[in-house]
This record gives structure tokens, sequence and C-alpha cells, in this order.
């Protein structure tokens, strides 16, 4: 067995060696290599392979290795001519950067959207990867839709059929895909207020205009939606039903169907982002795809969150002529999402694997929650939070009348807690300053009340 | 060990008998099924389960198993109020779809992009994502611009830095990316005519107007490619100046300075799709971006052509403002290509198995093109073949006065062989009738003659 991550250690430490020498000059040979830094000769050769594929160093059968030609240096080279050929079309991307950021060690992580890495079912995938690459299909192309028992897999949540179901390469691709399929550059998207970052990020690199409709404690009203259905002409409504991000909360069973018949008064599409239903303290309510027939929501669910960041692997539940534009676009764009993802994801979820894991999950956020939530009632009882979520991995509180949230984000990440700060949740100007603390992202569930009183310490700078 | 198709296998006739039964049947007791279809009780078991998530049967303890409720069939709603939402934005993906379309048995393939199946190199890319998923952080997010090592090793095809590169999800995901952060929805982007079908077809998805820029068999002509600037104000144009797809021309270097001067001089950028230079039979010039500082090529090469086809892996290498929206493009549209495929990527390339792949590939496209080409001599001297190509997996031949190739095309079907006709490849009205004839897609080498034959067999019927 090689130790891969010992070959990128040795090549990184060559890399940097190489560059300090002048071209022409001969690199120490492998058994000085091998003894000078312990590792085995496979090591040491599949580092310099590593190297001569780069460019940094030439191989000269029977004389050894040598430091290449410096390629031109690139760097002083003028090139802001290209600000004029691009044009003022700028894509925002911090919303979703900000939440992929990897925080310091030292800095207790209070953001993130993933599974903390002890509760990702890092051994399951492993085993169930290399089953998946080992197959003699395993790198052909898929099914142009997806592998079927995995669309029928996702089909078996939402009650839809499984040829209604497109896999598709990760919860943000899927709203990308539903999001440019169904509204036209320049036209109105509507979108929850709060809402997810990443949503508004995506919306607007298409070209939409994303337009706020308010949520409360039992999700969005559908007096307000059909008011800004009507108000804009808007042909779709961007929504997260079931332990809304980042509020935790669900779509009241009174409201459910008015949010349907709003969205079909309208002659509009519900995008339906499912992405929290497996991370459920309990029950999940169905979802809103699973009592429509006239094809109105497209329903999105994905493994990413339930399970690891690189598992990129969602399903898109559409019917009708939507169904047909969003598979056209996912070729169009990026052609099908490797093979090999689809396979593990399958060997993973038919696993018994997989109902274990979720009862893991299930219990370790209903518990870290609630320490969470107590340390705030402790230590900072002047963060109002309406009621505790049922799923998901977020608390969202309102900060006291004259706190910034995006000072006191600064000032909690000096005092050595990162949060996120209520702002680029709000598509317009946010009505009062929020937090959203996320419960899961911490490696440990005793770092959530020292968190908790370094953001207590920081409020009280700020103020 | 389980054997995983055959838990497919066995899932896919349960699911088939179930749909035939009455809800709340019983099923075969688990006993009955590993006798039946002789498989083991653990495959019986992961089977069920599988049928249980999909909402197929459900499992009542201690009494068995049992066919589900039959969800409220949706075949039967009326959709059609989609398309006044949608609106007129087709999007059109048959110029990619047609090159992924499985051929049926009996067919010979001379269609398709990718190495036929014995020369891919399936063990060792099953080897390399075993270590891979193995991997302590292999589920967790890589770094936003991909692995470090992946892009030095991406650098070093180029002579560009490992900072300058961009990993992406395979070469059409990093196509259209390009093309999207460059050009603004309802601007121009001059593209060689002819050229592959998917650019054509990523770009109007984008809301781009291609505008075509005749090649010959040295590539795009400098003088033509000025005056097509200058009368469009494109701000980009697409090309494949290395083995070229569909002609397999090289740019000549007599007109290498030429073409990116006239880029240049027309404050724009050149996009250079790199997509075959592993798939040459000797050496392939450097790439137009080796000696660009002033940033004007946005260069693109790919793993996919030279492995198979779910290694959707890519680097894209873009210097100054560029580089950035294209960054934050990715990030906003599907957030990073998932770990584990780029691990096996790097495992692959800097593993002694890529040389010898490398090799193997070379001899083999050599010895393909070189059958094709003599069969096409023998049986079909009234297509044209300017001059053999030197790398890629494609010859482009021009059909004699008065064929059709789209009618010849489905005449060759009947006949027993799959070839491309040549008008997809064109952006505009086609000059000529011609054909793209893979030597790379069918399984066998000797299948090559026997589709020469078929194919002229094909054109006499049709005269």
């Amino acid at each position: 067995m090689n130790n891969d991550s010992s070959v990128a250690a040795l090549a990184t430490r060559l890399r940097r060696e190489a560059t300090d020498l002048r071209a022409g000059t001969r690199m120490p040979s492998s058994r000085a290599l091998t003894e000078r830094y312990r590792v085995s000769p496979v090591t040491v050769s599949r580092a310099l392979a590593l190297l001569v594929a780069e460019g940094v160093v030439v191989t000269k059968p029977g004389s050894g290795t040598f430091v290449a030609e410096r390629r031109a240096s690139h760097g002083a080279a003028d090139r802001s001519w290209q600000n004029t050929a691009l044009g003022d079309r700028r894509v925002d991307a911090e919303g979703v950067a900000l939440g992929l950021i990897p925080v310091p060690d030292g800095v207790i992580p209070l953001v993130g959207g993933y599974l903390p890495e002890g509760l990702r079912p890092a051994r399951a995938l492993a085993a169930a990867s290399a089953r998946a690459g080992r197959r003699p299909q395993a790198w052909a192309a898929p099914p142009q839709e997806g592998l079927p028992e995995l669309r029928a897999w996702f089909a078996g949540l939402t009650g839809c059929a499984p040829e209604d179901v497109l896999i598709a390469g990760g919860g943000q691709a899927a709203l990308w895909l539903a999001l440019r399929a169904i509204v036209p550059p320049g036209g109105p998207v509507l979108v929850e207020s709060p809402t997810y970052p990443g949503a508004i990020a995506a919306a607007r690199a298409a070209g939409l205009v994303p337009v706020p409709v308010p949520v409360d404690d039992e999700g969005v009203d559908p007096a307000l939606l059909a008011e800004a259905f009507a108000r804009t002409g808007a042909r779709a409504f961007f929504c997260q039903p079931t332990f809304h991000n980042p509020t935790g909360a669900v779509l009241s069973p009174a409201r459910r169907t008015g949010v349907l018949e709003a969205a079909r008064a309208a002659g509009a599409f519900l995008i339906e982002d499912d992405f929290a239903r497996h991370l459920s303290m309990g029950a999940a309510p169905a979802p809103l795809v699973s009592g429509d027939a006239a094809g109105t929501v497209v329903h999105i669910a994905s493994l990413t969150k339930v399970t690891a960041p690189s598992l990129r692997i969602s399903g898109i539940v559409a019917r009708g002529p939507v169904a047909e534009r969003i598979r056209a676009a996912q070729l169009v764009e990026t052609f099908f999402p490797a093979r090999p993802l689809q396979e593990t994801a399958l060997e993973f979820v038919s696993s018994p694997a997989w109902p274990r894991h979720l009862r893991a999950v299930s219990a370790e956020l209903r518990r870290r929650r609630d320490v969470l939530a107590a340390a705030l009632a402790e230590h900072l009882p002047d963060l109002e939070i309406p009621s505790l979520p049922s799923g998901g991995l977020y608390l969202w509180g309102r900060l006291p009348e004259g706190v910034d949230d995006v000072a006191l984000a600064q000032a909690a990440w000096a005092h050595g807690v990162a949060i996120a700060p209520g702002r680029p949740y709000f598509p317009a100007e946010p009505p009062a300053a929020h937090l959203r603390l996320s419960y899961s992202a911490a490696p440990d569930i005793d770092a959530l009340p020292e968190g908790v009183r370094r953001l207590a310490a920081a409020l009280r700078a700020t103020r």
C-alpha cells in the first residue's frame, strides 16, 4: 500500500526546494531522498513523477533529475483590458463562499451547513465508493437522467414516479438548474425572506431579480404570497417549507394548500428545496410535491447535507414540459453527474448503514440543539429565539435593538467564535438584526456552551 | 462481499412483481426469495430494503413484507399551463445528446467522442478511486479552486502557474462557465465553422449568438478572424487549435501569432478548448495559452477524453479578472467538483499507469485511424478527406455533390452503422455536406472496415 498523503507532502517539499534552485541543478538522488525524508522508494518515485508532469523537474535517463527551465513569469502583465471586455456583470459569490470557508483552529464554528466530521458516514462512504468504482461500467456514462435505482429511491421520498426524477450534482447545482430553466434573465423570482443566501446568489448570477416574501414561524403566508405574485407577475417561488434555512420553520399544515393554490392561481412554479428532510429530529411532514398532480412543484432533494460535502448528488422531481427543460439544461451545461458518485450514493442509501446513520444524526442533532439553546438561555437571554426547530442545523435569533449583526460577527471572530450575521439572508434591507447559529459545525458538542460564552463576551464588547 | 448488481437485478424483478399485485398482498418470504432467485439472504434483504425506501413495499415486523398502497397516478394531469409560464426559451440539447446516446448491439458505432471501453483505464481508475475514497478528508469539501497538486498538474501542461488553474467538472462544464463568464446574454461569440456542437448548444443555452468563422486544414485564418471581430464586436472566440473537432486540424505555426493578435487587437478573449491534447499520435504543439502573458487565452484541459466519460474533471487556466469571475460563477452554480473525483484524477495522473496509458492510447488511435482511412480509400473513395489528423478521434470527410448528410446518416443506421452527419457541426448553413467518422468508438478495430462497407452500401442505396 502507498501512503498517498506522504507522496503529496514530499512533492510539496521538493517543489519548494526546486523553486529555490537554479535551472539545471541536479536534485538529490532517489536514494538520498528516501533517507532524508524517511519515505519509501515508491513514494519518492511517485513524488518525482508528479513534479516531472508539472514541469518542475526533468529526468535525464541514466544521469538523474534536474531542476527544469523556469517558465516565463506572467505576474507583471497588465490585464486591466479584461475589465472592459467583461463589463459590469460581476458574480457575487460571497453568500455562498462564507458558508464554505474553513474556520481556523481555536475559533469555535457556529457557522457552516454540514454535519460535523465525526457524524459523517466516512467509513460507509469509503466502502460504498470502493465497491462502486470497481463495477465494470463504473466509469462509463450513466443514463442521461441518472441511475434508474437511484431515481427510484428519490421518487420514493416524494411519492412520485421514478421517471419524474432527474439526478443532478448536489443541491446548489439543482436549484441553479431549476431557477434558470423557469425564469428568464431579468425576470423576478419570489423568495422567502429571510432565505438561503446561495439561492439569492444563484438567482442574481442567472440575471434574475429575487423579490422577498416574509416568513414567520409557520412559513410563508399564502395571502402575502398571492399578493407578491399579482404585483410582480413572477413565474416562480423558491421556498424551503421543511426546516427552512435560516429559521428552521416548517410550513404549517393550515398554510400548505393556500401556498400551493397561490402558485397555481398565478400560473407559476413552486421550487421546493427540501434540503433538510433527513436532518429531522422526529417526523418531517410530506413534501409539497407529494400532493401536487398539476406539476406546479419542482422538488429538490439532496444527499449532501445528511452525508458529507463531497457526495454531491441530488434528485430533481419535475413533471411536464419543465422536466424536459431542466433535463436539457443539465445536459448542455455539464452532461451528467459522474457515475461513480451516483453508484456510491445508491450503495449507501440501500445499505443497512443508512437507517443507522439517520438515527444517529437525528439523536445527535437533537442533543446539540438542546445544548446550544440552553447555553443561549443562560448566557445570551437577549437573543430572541421564537421557537426551537425540530430539524435542520440552525437556530435563528433576533438581536436587541441597536446591535449591528455584521459588527457583532466581526467582534465574535476576534473573541474566538464564528457566527453568521443575518444580513446576507435577506434579499433586501433586513427588518431587524439577526444571527444564525449552527449547532452542527463544531467538532464537539462541548464546544457549543463555550462558543456562546465567547459570543456573549463579544456582544458586551460591542455595546 | 455482496454482489451489488444482483441486488439491483433482484430489486428490479421484485419491483415489477409488486406492481402487478394488489396493495396489501403479502410478498414471498425472504427464504422463499432466496431459493427462487438463487441469491444470498443478504442480497434479498438489501433488495427489499431498497423497495421499502422507494415506497413500493412495506414491512410489518413479525408478519412480513406487503405491497404498499399505490401512490395517486399523476399521469393524466394537465400540465399545459407550464408552456405559458416557461415561455419560448427551449434548450436545444440535441447536439450534445446525439454524442451520448448508446448505440444498440449490432450497429457499428462510428460516432461518439470517447475511447472504446477496452482502452479505458478502468482498473487503474478503480484502484485510484478506492485509495481516494478512503482518505480521511475524501468526502469533505476540497479547497474552492481544487486540490493544489491537481492544479499544479494542470498548470504543468501549459507552463502556467498552479494558482492560475481552477478545477472544474469536465470539459463541458468548463466551457459553459467560460462562455457565460465572458459573454453577456444576447452577445455574439465567434466560433470555428465547423465546430463542436456542444459548444454551439452551450452558447445558445446561455443566450449567446454563435458567429461562424471558417477553418481550413491549418485552422482558422487570422485575417478572417480579425474581420469577424471587427464586424461583430464579439468579446470572445471559442476554438480548438489542437486536433480540432470535427476536422482534426492543428492551427499551423504560421497562424498562431496572428490568431492571438487578432483577439488582442479586438480586446477579446480566446477560449482554447484543448480537449484532445492527450489523444495525440505523436507530439502535440504547445497550447496557445503557454505564450500568452496578457491573459487573452482562457484555456480548458480535460481528463475525460483520455480516460472515461465519468472522470468528469477539467482544469481551467485563466489569469486576471476573468479568473475571478469564472471562479465565482462555479461556486454559485455548483459549489465545487466532488473531492473524491479530484483525488482519483490526481492519483491516476501521478501513477506509473498514466504514461503507460498514454502510450497505449496513442498507438491504438494511430492503428485505428489508419485502418479506417484505408477502408475508406477502398470502399468509399468519393468521400473527400483532405489530410489525416495526427490526433483526436475523428475523420472528417466531404460528401459528393447531391448527397444529403442527414439522409445518409439515417440510411447508414438502417444498414447497421452509426455515423454523425456534418450539419450539427455548423453554427449556420453548411457550405457542403460532410460526415464525421469516429475511429475510437467501436469496441473492436476489426469492426471499422465492416462499418465502412455498410456505409458504402447505405450511400449506394440513397443515390
